[in-house]
Order: C-alpha cells, then structure tokens, then sequence
C-alpha cells in the first residue's frame, strides 16, 4: 500500500503524542522516521514505531526526558538522554556540536543513556545544511560476531560522514559496519529465500546462508565478513563506533548493550546508561572556503559518476544517490507500506485511540 | 637476515641526511618507517626507501620543506608541507591538532603539498600519548576501483583511530579501506601464489586471482569485495578519507593523486598540490575523566578477550595487538629484511656513499 508521506507524518506525530512526547519531540521524532521512509530506508521509518513503543511501554524509553549536558569543553560534550528517545537526543547533541563548531571550527558530542536513533544521515544531514561536514554514529543491540568468535557483542554499529557539495546534492556515507544490515536479513526471512555466504554464521561459526539463523544462535558477521577478506576491518570499524559511542560517553557497550526488542531484557549488571551515540560537525570553511571545496567536491562527484563500467547497465553510484532518487519518488508517489507494518501501525492507532493510517 | 633496530635506524637517519634533511627530519622519518618496520607492517617501513629517494631524485619530495599553515581557526588548520616526506609534514599537522586540543578540547588538520606518510598509526598514536583519541587517514596513488567500476580511482585510503586504554595497550584500529592493501598482493607476487576472490579484479572488472592482474589493467577492490557483501561501504570509507583528505586541504583526490612509484608521472593538470591527509584529536577528558574511560576501555578489552571462539585455536584479536607482539619480537630479536630490500638499501648506501646495512 502507498501512503501519501503528510499522512504518515501526521500519524506519527500522533503517536507520539500519545506516548505524551511535547509537540516539539512529536514533530522532531516523526520526522527522523518519515526522513528513512522517503530515503528508502524502510527498516528505520515508521516501521520501527511498534518497537518505540514497546519500549516506552516497558518504561524504557521515556516520553519526556530531560536532556542535559554533563560534561563540556569549548568544542566537546558529553550529553545524557535521560532515556528519551534517540529520535530526539540526537538531534539535540547535533545542535549543540554544531553551535561549538560556529565558535570554535568544530565540535563533537557523546550521547549516553539514550535509545535507538533512527538513521544517522538525518542527523549528519543537520550539520551539512549549515556547509560543515557531519558526522554521526551508535551503538547498538548486540547481533555481530568479531572475527574468529561466535559470540554476538557487537551491533551493526553504523558510521554516516555527510559532506555539503556545490550543484550535487550532499555527499552521505551512511553504513552499518555489518556485511550486512539486520533489516536486510528481515526481508529475506519475509520472502523466505536464503542469504548469500558471507552475511551470517550459525552457533558454530559456520557460515549459513539461512536468514533465521540469528535466532538460532547465529551472529552477523562484520563487513568483509571472514578474515581472508578483512572482517577485522569491519570489527575494527565496528569497535571504533561502540567505543567513541558508550566507552566515551558512559553508556552501555558490546554486549551490554540494551537490546532493541522489548521482550528482551537489558543486562542485570549494566556497564553504563542505556545506548550510545558520537555526533560531530566541522565548518569547511575552517579549512578552505566553502565555495572551493564545493566546486572540487562537484568535480569529485563528476569525475566518479563518469567512471568507465564493463556493464553498460551499471554506473557508480555516488554515496547518498539511491536515497535521494528514492525521495524524490516517495514524494510523488507515496511510501510503501508493507502489510505487516500497515498492521503493526493500526494496532497502535486502535490502541491509542486514533485514526487509522 | 635479521638487523638490529638501532642499526637499521641510523642507517636510515643516514640516507635521509644524505638526502639533505636536516638532523630533526631525519630522525623524525627514520622514526616513523623503524615503526613500521618493528610493528610487523614490513610493507611501509625500510622497505619504501628506496621509493622515497626515487621520488626525491624527480624534484617529487622536497628535502627541505617550509611546512606552512595556511587556514586557521581554534580547533581546525590546513597545512601545506611544501611536498616534503608526509613523514615529517604528518608529525607537525599532529602536534597543530594536539596543541589545539589541549586548548579547547579538539583539533583537526587536513594537509595538502605532501609525500606518502608512513604507516597511519604512529601519527594517530601520538595523540594517544597524551590521553587523547587519535586520527589519521591518508589518500593515495589510484589503485582501487569503486563498486561496478573497472577504472583505478581511489588508493588504498587507510584510516586509523586509537584510543588510550588503561593496564592494556592501546586500542589501535589502522586499515586499508580496500579488501586487502597492495603490500598483500606484493607478498604473492614474490611468492608466485595466487590471492584470495574478492581482492582484485582484471580489467575486464571479473574476480582474478592472479596477483599480476593490476599491471594489465586490474584493480584492487574496496572492502567488501562486490556490492552483495558491501563493497560500496569499502567505497564509501575510502571516498570519505579522499574527501576529508584533499578536497578538504586542496591537495590532490582521486585520479589524480600522484602516483607514488616514481616511473609513473604525476597529471598533467592536477587538481590540488600533492597527497593530502587528515588529522585529528580530541581530549579524552573533553568527554569524561581520563581513568573512567580508561577503566571502562580495559573492561571493553578485556571482555573481548575472553569472547568465545569455535576453534580452541583461535581468539578474538584486540585491534593493535598484533602490532605489539611482533614490536615485542622484533626490539628483542631484530627486524626481518628481505634479500630485495636489503639489495635496495646497500644500493642507497653505494649511492651515498654510507655504510652498508
């Protein structure tokens, strides 16, 4: 089913409304999810809003947090949650680095004891609107093995650097450090078709090509997926998000992380406060003025995307093209909305007392 | 043949004095390619000497650099290293970024008109030293396809982090944005094996397993290997390090990055001056007390220490640690040369009229 974007955002809103999120969070946190669902990015939009609930549900993620910051220098901080939803923490962290990046060339702020974020390009996104470079990353549930065990400690721990170009829309590095992303496994098991080697391994740390395999004790595996291919890259990227996320910040990491599902329960002995996140920005024009990186970045841009192919279907895609191509569509013609979701979202409108998608 | 550290590092300071360096750069140089060398990563140490001298004998590097900063604001800098050794101009943009961390809490500088500059790590470690969180990544001569492509248009563009931990050594994430750096295929080549799928492709932009295949046109590939298993994320880390790295600074990107090997001529209309590179740090005490982060990075560490592990064989590997066990070996039992090295080095010593190795 497609549904007209203004009639998802204002079903959103609404619940978050219910949740008795402020109408400035409820805006803001719609927002954040309707950003993934014209982006394409269906595993991250509204989607995910039954699960935001559930959470709150359980008391775990709080409707009217107080955010604050505990800790600060002219250009760093570290700012608790206080359980909020990550939808709206986030973008508070990014306001406060991009503040400290207007005085000072940059600025960087951790984010403790706060919940699943949504995308990381939304807020990355935030800072390239003002020509300075974004960057932001999470932590996560633990579903990913390092090299060599078969133990799940990590999550897909995603890292998005977001870089403002000239006539080309933004440059958006938006990855999760996984082979694969744990959305990607979810359609699979949808369509009940296998997974290519590479993505998951099972209890024994066998590679499986069964996308149920995580709930049998399977583990995703890091980008690169074994060592012959460099998944202690993939590890080590992965390591670099949960430290700079919750080790810097004082929030829970590796396997201590608080799981996303609700019917999971966090660690009885936790490491710190709830999850983590690390945001940043830094002005181009501390370095170069704006205009001249823009045009080299323009040239960048175009010199890849006119990069010969062997396929005459094939071109390079440049980071952040498919979402903006998405977008646009999305725009046009509406989200797609699949069944499952569409029943998940009128639960909660029944629920809530609203009206229906 | 085994040679002595301190052997090998006067012998080194020696060609660099040789070359016209002064005292301080000299030592400065040998320190950073001794580095690589006790830290197991043969491929940028000693062994790329003769490149560097190659290089120098083109008017490529320039022995007596003026390294200028040319932009500035509190926390962020770019520096021109007039083309002199990345292994000198990479030390001084560090020590910029560290002096303006330890004023306002982070610092970040992005370097244009330099050379090749050794191994990631010693620069991200110097940040370390002083409790803060390390960063250095690099552009580098084109030798890298993007996804769908079979055009050489972005190097190996390492990245590295480091973080100081607190009993453990650090916490030391430096790597090759593409599936295997081009030191691995040179080991294979002088071994006359073939390499693993998923590492280079033919110019036709097919999987090869010939380690020859970049002299006919092949190409190394991003991490990842093919789109299935991640290859645009390989690609997307490796377009952020060229971004960050020169289109930032205003040194050369892509294509046009000069090619290290001094047989190959730089463009004839390049895009900027020289590699670029970029360098961060950030006061661990910017976010939380020193001896917490360390508390909990040691907890980190350890916890994935113990993470289990299939084959009793095998064992979760800390990034850095390698690194340190071969550090360990080597002080102790000298640094491995290879015959072509060593042929390499005593010809620099005939050349210059120096003591053999």
């Amino acid at each position: 089913m497609l549904v007209a974007e203004s009639t998802l955002r204002s079903f959103t809103q609404n619940i978050f409304l219910a949740m008795g999120c402020s109408e400035e969070h409820a805006v803001l946190a719609a927002d954040v999810l309707l950003q993934a669902d014209l982006r394409g990015i269906d595993s991250h939009g509204v989607a995910r809003l039954v699960g935001y609930v559930r959470l709150w549900g359980k008391k775990r993620i709080n409707a009217k947090p107080n955010i604050t910051i505990v800790h600060e220098t002219p250009t760093t901080a570290t700012v608790d949650g206080d359980a909020g939803l990550g939808l709206v923490v986030t973008p508070f962290a990014m306001r406060l680095a991009i503040q400290k990046a207007e005085q000072y060339g940059s600025g960087w702020v951790a984010v403790r004891n706060s919940n699943h974020f949504g995308i990381a390009g939304y807020h990355a996104l935030m800072a390239v609107e003002k020509d300075m470079i974004g960057f932001a990353m999470t932590n996560a549930s633990p579903l990913v093995a390092p090299t060599f065990s078969n133990e799940r400690l990590l999550g897909t721990n995603p890292m998005c650097y977001a870089f403002p170009a000239g006539k080309y829309p933004p440059v958006v590095v938006d990855m999760a450090t996984s082979a694969a992303a744990n959305g990607k496994l979810e359609i699979a098991q949808r369509k009940g078709v296998q997974v290519p080697e590479g993505w998951i391994q099972d209890a024994n740390g066998n590679y499986t090509t069964d996308p149920h395999a995580l709930k049998n004790g399977g583990s995703l595996l890091p980008l690169g997926g074994d060592r012959e291919h460099g998944s202690h890259k993939g590890f080590g990227l992965s390591a670099t998000v949960d430290i700079l996320s919750a080790v810097l910040s004082g929030a829970n990491y590796g396997p201590w992380v608080p799981p996303f599902v609700a019917f999971l329960e966090p660690s009885e002995s936790p490491v710190g406060l709830g999850i983590g996140h690390f945001v940043g920005a830094m002005r181009v024009d501390g370095f170069r003025p704006v205009e001249e990186f823009k045009t080299h970045l323009d040239n960048w841009i175009s010199r890849f995307k006119s990069a010969s192919t062997t396929d005459p279907d094939q071109k390079v895609i440049i980071p952040g093209e498919p979402e903006l191509e998405a977008e646009a569509e999305r725009r046009a013609n509406g989200i797609p909305i699949v069944d499952a979701v569409l029943a998940d979202l009128n639960g909660l409108a029944k629920r809530f007392g609203i009206a229906k998608v």
